[in-house]
C-alpha cells in the first residue's frame, strides 16, 4: 500500500467505518457484512468493499468481516493503534467540552497539555489539567513530543497561534477557529466550525 | 441554476469562500482576485473562479470579484440571506458551548430552542434558553416551524432523537453524536466529531 495512491475521500471515510464497527463489538456483534456496515453508515455496500479492498482482503465472499479482525486493520491503517498525545489550545467553552470528553482515549488519543493566552485562566485547572502559557507554546509542545493540536481560540488569534504550533514541530491541526489556516503542506488541518457545516445544508433547504 | 446538478463537493466549499470572503469585507478590502482568496482558503484559483462560475458570471476578468457583490450572491446561494432558527438538543459541555457561541447570527443562524432528557436540566437557564424537555420535542419544533438542529446528545440517545426531530418536521441535523444517524433521504446530514477528524489526520503521519 503506498499512502499516496489512497484518494483523500477513501481515508476520510474509514473512521466514520471504524467508529461504527466498534459500537457493533461494543454490542456484542462478531461478523458483519458491507450491506449491515453500509445501512449503518449510509454508505453503500458496493464503496464499502472497494473502499476497503484499497488495503487488502480482509473479508470473505460469503462470511463477510469479522468485526475485531476489521478493527485492528483499520486501525493500524489509521495509526491508531496507539494512544497520540494532543494539546489543547484555547480553555474557553469549547477547550472546556473538549477537555472533559471521555471518547478519545479508545479512539486514540489523550490530551497532555491545555493553553490559553488569558493570564487569568493560566495556572487554573481544567479537568485533569493546569492551564499553561501559550507564550511557551512552541518550546512546550516540542519537549513534550506533540505531534496533534486542537486550536480553539478566536479567529483572530489563530494564525499565530498555528505559527507558534508549527514551530514546535506539531504535524496535525484540528481548527474550530472560523478561520482558514496557512501552514506548510506537511502539516494536516481539518476544520470544525459549526456554522460552515449549517451553511452547507442550507442550500438544499 | 440547477441545484441537483451541482456537484456536493462544490457546495461544500462555498461557505469557506463565504467566510474568507467576511473576514475581508471586516477588514475594509473591496476587491479581491480568485488568487487572493485561493492563497486564503488553501484552494487554487483555477478550482475558485470553476466553482463560483457554476452559479454565475460574478467576477470580472482582469479587475476580479466585488467583495460585496460575491458575499451577496454566495449568501443567496447557500440561502444564508436570512436568519434560520436552530433547535439545540442536548444541554451537556458541548450544548453550553454552542448556546454560547456569538458567531451564529452573522452567518445566518439562531439558536431558538434548546432541549434536554435530564430532568435536572429541564427548566434551567443555558444562556439565554430556559432548557426544555426532550419529551415534547417533536410538537415543540414543529409548533416554531424549526427546520434545522445540533444535537449534541450522548451515543446512545441519538438515533431515537433524530427520529423525534423527524417527526417533528427537521429537515437539516448538525449531529455531535459520534454515530452515523438512520434518516431519510429528504433529511441532510453533517457529522461533528473530533476523533474522526483527528484519525483522518494519523494516516499521514
Amino acid at each position: 500500500m503506498n499512502a499516496d495512491r489512497i484518494p483523500d475521500i477513501i481515508i476520510g471515510r474509514l473512521p466514520i467505518y471504524l467508529r461504527a464497527l466498534q459500537r457493533m463489538a461494543d454490542r456484542g456483534l462478531v461478523t458483519t457484512s458491507s450491506q449491515e456496515l453500509g445501512e449503518h453508515v449510509g454508505i453503500s455496500a458496493a464503496q464499502i468493499r472497494k473502499d476497503i479492498s484499497q488495503f487488502g482482503e480482509f473479508g470473505k465472499q460469503g462470511t463477510g468481516y469479522a468485526i475485531s479482525f476489521l478493527i485492528e486493520k483499520l486501525r493500524e491503517i489509521l495509526k491508531v493503534n496507539r494512544i497520540w498525545d494532543v494539546a489543547l489550545i484555547g480553555a474557553g467553552d469549547v477547550g472546556h467540552a473538549l477537555a472533559r470528553y471521555q471518547g478519545f482515549a479508545n479512539r486514540g488519543f489523550r490530551i497532555v497539555q491545555v493553553f490559553d493566552s488569558d493570564r487569568s485562566k493560566v495556572g487554573q485547572q481544567l479537568g485533569d489539567f493546569t492551564v499553561e502559557d501559550v507564550a511557551h507554546l512552541d518550546e512546550r509542545i516540542r519537549a513534550a513530543g506533540v505531534k496533534i493540536a486542537m486550536l480553539t481560540v478566536p479567529a483572530t488569534a489563530a494564525q499565530e497561534v498555528a505559527d507558534s504550533l508549527v514551530r514546535g514541530g506539531i504535524r496535525a491541526i484540528l481548527n474550530y477557529a472560523p478561520i482558514s489556516l496557512n501552514v506548510p503542506k506537511s502539516v494536516h488541518v481539518q476544520y470544525i466550525d459549526p456554522a460552515t457545516h449549517l451553511q452547507r445544508m442550507t442550500f438544499y433547504l
